[in-house]
């Protein structure tokens, strides 16, 4: 797929069919993550253990429902509603807290458009990171250098999502050219 | 070009021939940035006035040699050496500097795959934004929506850096595969 066309049909997907994905796909998509600009050490997590999986979603669903964020709340609170969307696989992806948030997201941007190359949906999570953050127990198994964090999530997996190359955005008003 | 070439041959390019970038790649590159994923809000500055990219480039180079910090020091101190590296253009990326980072960066890894499809040069840079985080009338032609920070800046153009294709990494040692 030509990269804009990945750039264009890339699109937050909330709705998964649950397929395994291939383990040559997901070894594509972490290289990916790695060839990304990264100033710093991050550390990349591939979660596809379905129970590992469901106590992260149980987890994230209780921290949403208990946040007081008004938003968070009343989203998990939607009927049907799983934080990881029945993704079948979760990359986490960590670094140092205090500097690395802007290479995890370089990294998880690329990512995503790589697996926008391949034909799987993603989307980047935020809350299944925040529980693994307060949850010593949960992220144990991510066995993470000393000093790194989960701090940026990505969910993959097929889609049946009709919507899933339509993308309605509009016009953007936020750039400036000075020149 | 296919997304899996451009995301092998992006690389940090720190040297630019320092010939305009035209209009339309811009747009496109600008474009690509907006339909990244993003929870929030971002503001996306292209700069090319060389005056003002003068200014930025003099107040990187000032703020690189007194920061106390040995690795800016150091790489300031290269003979020659200039923080924007001679691009002709200079994207800042702002937002709400306590939870926008993830959004700039993101943004900024999709502008980069889409200026290496196009055939530029670019280079994720850090220092420039650290400038006009702190110098107000540097800032003042940004003209950010209120409680906006410049938080990420992508240098573009055309190079003829012979390495610009080359990437030596070494094997990823940081992925764990959990299923």
């Amino acid at each position: 797929m030509e990269t804009f066309e990945a750039i264009a049909q890339r699109k937050s997907i909330r709705s998964y069919t649950g397929a395994p994905v291939e383990k040559a796909d997901l070894e594509k998509i972490v290289a990916a993550g790695n060839a990304a600009p990264c100033a710093g050490q991050i550390s990349i997590a591939v979660i596809t253990d379905t129970e590992y999986l469901a106590e992260i979603d149980e987890a994230t669903f209780a921290f949403m429902q208990n946040s007081g964020v008004e938003f968070l709340v009343k989203r998990s609170s939607t009927p049907g509603y799983r934080p990881l969307y029945g993704a079948p696989a979760l990359v986490v992806i960590s670094s140092d807290p205090e500097r690395g948030t802007a290479n995890v997201a370089a990294a998880a941007a690329t990512m995503i458009l790589a697996a926008t190359d391949l034909g799987l949906g993603s989307c980047y999570v935020g809350s299944p990171t925040r529980v693994l953050q307060a949850g010593e127990a949960l992220a144990e198994r991510l066995n993470l250098p000393a000093g790194f964090t989960p701090l940026a999530g990505v969910l993959l997996g097929t889609t049946d999502d009709p919507a899933r190359f339509s993308r309605d955005r509009a016009p953007a008003d936020n750039v400036t050219f000075i020149g």
